[in-house]
């Protein structure tokens, strides 16, 4: 195998033109047989393998610098900079990250997962570069749906008044995550019909220099195209088109689907995660029920259409009444605020991550407003993610700040249904949901929202227990161990609400309650727990707080993580009987 | 006077050309006039007079629905639509704000104070408007600055797929709030170079059909273009090419410093505001004194050099050291990442209003990879501002969460001085400072940064003062006064760190300390007495927080609405009294 000879990029350097493609190949099974086992970004990975020898055939890495944008089309420059044993090792899969990450490898520049930061984040390096007198080339490499990202689009236009050596790759496989949206992609499909040829060029009324590479999986037109912008003066866009999925049928004929894919079977191209029904199917098919019935609703998603389950088939359920507005958060939660305001009901659905992008347009443009839009967070806390870059444990904290927000944390089926049509039903304030991440729970709820408050699970005394959201469960299981150990039964409080302190409900409780025990799914700082406690402690109520210490968690055993922070029933009663003790 | 005939849009459509011109200029006097008495958005508004004049002569407010980005050049709308009181009659200047506000007219449809926001927004309303099948005009004004901004970016690129009535008046008076930055004010020059006619123009490569005004002052030019694209069915960018500060000689020669002006003469030009020497002057010279000593630092700043003190006179002085990026907050914090991955010391001044448009930038671009770039956040707190989109008391809440980031909040010159330089010497971690707003004091400090630690003012007992940053003089003062009144001799402290709970000295101070007061000048959900009270609250100690209760404060008196939420000396302790007293 050639990919024995590969330890560094400078072992390529001796490959013929034959051996590269053949080492291309070697490659792509290294890509399928890792994803097969572990799940991972198939169809982004395997349309980029040719450039990605290309880049390292032709550029010094590390002197050369290669900024991969979302980074997670990285896996052939892991393999091409020391780390291939995390792709032909099965035993060694798990030690390196799908995503750049400078831990890692000096050959990784940034810790990356979000997109559209590549360019700002190159022109850095340019200018640092140039302020120090040094030379080097900086790549940044971007595409698959990052270029309608505002900061993107933000870092482009910078760019197009810098005049030093930038290059820019622009990976155009026609696709975003899912389907490509904006106006952007029209013009790179009239510059692929037109062999880069056509006057309307987007880069070039930026005043970026463009060339074009009609067949962007073949290495030795790749290279010619890297060796004629290598040590250039100017910033420039190398427009490549790619086959997103090359080289695996399944993935080059679904490649929505295939973009990113639990492990599955080579063969058959089954799934063999056996994800089972959770509350992101729940919550598609609840959606597509109330959109049926309800004229005013549309679902807006920045992007990630199948991350909420509304792969494309069900989207023709919903026809015209689901808009993918394309990487675009910004746009997306301002775009919610103008269809409220005007009248209708949208309903933005994101993962907790990605809402990061948008704090500002939550504030100013929903807020400050307060336009009846709706959010659902998908993917918060601490379940479904293990990269500190998709890490969904901030939103309870930073949204803390925001007036007007209400926050609702539902702890199952029933009451995200509730919680739901309350928000539909109700035009008087931006609601946002934490759509649950534990293990599917149907429930059976009805809750009043005439009265905005803490729900009382369990009328007890001494302590008081308030779980929120996806970490109830812990805090139920805790006032169980209590009455179990100790024989007190304690108060039981399902919060739901994340942005409120109840302030009547507390008042109540220090009556008789000296001790008080907050769990939520989200960083401490900041979060909900720390709200209720500060409540609290003018009464002087002892108040235990549980959460998540601030750090970036990566790559962590969820056991081992909780029980860092110390979230089980065994741990929270062994704190609190040692402070009642006291 | 013409003006007193018009008191809503309709009044004008009986006007001939010569009287809409005699108006453009009455309404001048009276922007010049209330400008000139309380301060305001001189040049941008005097620019847009004749395009507001011509947009209401033509459409149908509110019917058809004008949205004004960033909506501190909407004097002449909001004297057009009912609200000429607030321009011509002086004792009612301060009835009407400064910017669309949807309290104040159903002709403003948001409230708008952060640029490059209309584009979403307006296409949020034509989103509704068609699923309503309703029928309306929706006209986004955005110029000035405001399209570098990512989120204009992603609206523009999504409106470049959109099939109905949008207009997007692109007011093109070749300036930013300072100088344009970015390549897409290339494009806009190449433009008017052409009038219009460059086959290069990014509007129609986003898919955007694109309409050419040379003379954006000309009522009738203005007229024609607007019926023109009146009641069509797809979107239109209506380029109009104005002249910012038209109509008042200083404001047409020295567009940067009339863009906002404080109070001033008319005849001579002169500011009246006799605002006194403060802590932005301070910071700029010393930023210049240090530039001046090291080689690696570069200061970066998005679209607002002249909020910073740094006039162009000031640049100059910095030659290619100070770099503007234009209106892209984004950006600028990858880039100050990018800049400092790359060895040097990039300085990002920004207003902390602002900074919330890059909450996920700073905690991914920035510290995921722990990149030690220094950020400033100016205009922060309750001091500064008055209007609620600028109101900087959000920035301690939300950056709480954030793993590797310092938050520094000196609390006068020499303070600040030592933060800068440690923030400057050190690279291992971002540093942000916040700039103190309070009146100035010099101050006289040496603090040691080899430890992380509140630092100890006086060391007393029973009761301990943490006052953070601008709140710190109050803390002081009710710590005197406790002394005074009740012969209590407290402990007192000047936190310094919003981001940090030092356990080790709180867990001294819980010794001989059974109350706590925590004084901050921001939001309190989420922000810095929540955490210190959160930690003590397991000791049982009681701990009253002081900062601002959730709720967008707007256009308020600040001693009434320090009182409302008992930030002062007096109301402190009388509340500090009451427990102690239990």
């Amino acid at each position: 195998m050639l990919i024995d000879k590969i330890n560094q990029p400078a072992d390529l350097k001796t490959l013929s033109a034959n051996e590269l493609n053949n080492l291309a190949e070697e490659i792509r099974l290294g890509i399928i047989n890792r994803t097969s086992k572990i799940g991972g970004h198939v169809g982004s990975n395997l349309g980029l393998v040719e450039c990605t020898i290309a880049m390292h055939f032709v550029f010094d890495s590390p002197k050369d610098k290669i900024v991969f944008d979302v980074s997670h089309q990285c896996y052939t420059h892991k393999i091409l900079t020391g780390r291939k044993d995390g792709f032909f090792d099965e035993d060694k899969y798990s030690t390196i990250s799908g995503y750049t990450t400078t831990a890692e490898s000096e050959h990784d520049h940034f810790c990356v997962g979000h997109t559209s930061t590549s360019i700002s984040l190159a022109t850095g390096l340019c200018l640092g570069r140039d302020l120090l007198k040094e030379n080097y080339n900086v790549i940044a490499v971007i595409g698959d749906g990052s270029l309608s990202g505002g900061e993107a689009l933000e870092g482009l236009d910078f760019a197009g008044e810098y005049k030093n050596n930038l290059i820019i790759v622009a990976n155009d496989n026609q696709m975003s995550i899912s389907d490509n949206h904006g106006g952007i992609y029209k013009n790179l499909k009239l510059l692929r019909e037109t062999n880069g040829k056509a006057e309307q060029n987007f880069f070039k009324d930026l005043g970026l220099e463009y060339k074009f590479v009609e067949n962007g999986n073949d290495i030795s037109s790749l290279i010619n195209a890297f060796l004629q912008v290598k040590d250039t003066t100017c910033p420039t866009v190398v427009h490549i088109c790619t086959q997103k999925g090359k080289g695996y049928m399944p993935a080059e004929s679904d490649k929505e689907r295939w973009h990113f894919h639990a492990p599955f079977n080579i063969e058959t191209a089954e799934d063999s995660s056996q994800a089972p029904y959770g509350f992101v199917q729940y919550a598609r098919d609840l959606l597509i029920e109330r959109i049926n019935s309800n004229d005013k609703i549309t679902i807006l998603c920045a992007g990630t259409p199948g991350a909420i389950g509304f792969f494309a088939e069900y989207r023709e359920k919903v026809e015209g009444r689901f808009i993918d507005v394309g990487i675009a958060e910004e746009h997306a939660v301002a775009l919610a605020s103008g269809m409220a305001k005007a009248g209708t009901k949208p309903i933005f659905c994101v993962q907790s991550s990605f809402l990061q992008r948008c704090y500002d347009q939550l504030l100013q443009d929903l807020c400050l407003n307060n336009n009846p839009a709706v959010i659902i967070v998908y993917s918060s806390g601490i379940y479904p993610m293990r990269d500190a870059t998709h890490m969904g444990v901030f939103d309870i904290a930073y949204t803390s700040s925001i007036p007007n927000l209400t926050y609702l944390c539902p702890t199952n089926a029933s009451e995200f249904k509730d919680c739901l049509d309350f928000a539909i039903n109700q035009n008087s304030s931006p609601v946002m949901i934490r759509l649950p991440m534990t293990k599917f729970v149907q429930g059976d709820s009805a809750i009043d929202f005439t009265k905005k408050s803490y729900q009382i699970v369990n009328s007890g005394s001494e302590v008081a227990f308030i779980g929120l959201g996806n970490h109830f469960e812990i805090t139920k299981k805790s006032a169980d161990l209590l009455l179990e150990k100790n024989g007190i039964n304690a108060t039981l409080i399902n919060a739901l609400y994340a942005d409120f302190v109840d302030e009547k409900t507390l008042d109540e409780l220090v009556q008789n309650h000296r001790y008080f025990v907050v769990v939520e799914d989200g960083i401490l700082q900041g979060g909900f727990s720390q709200k209720v406690s500060a409540y609290l402690s003018k009464h002087g109520a002892k108040t235990l707080c549980y959460g998540y210490k601030k750090e970036f968690m990566d790559r962590f055993n969820l056991k081992e993580k909780l029980a860092e922070n110390r979230i089980s029933e065994d741990l929270i009663i062994e704190d609190l009987l040692s402070i009642i003790s006291k």
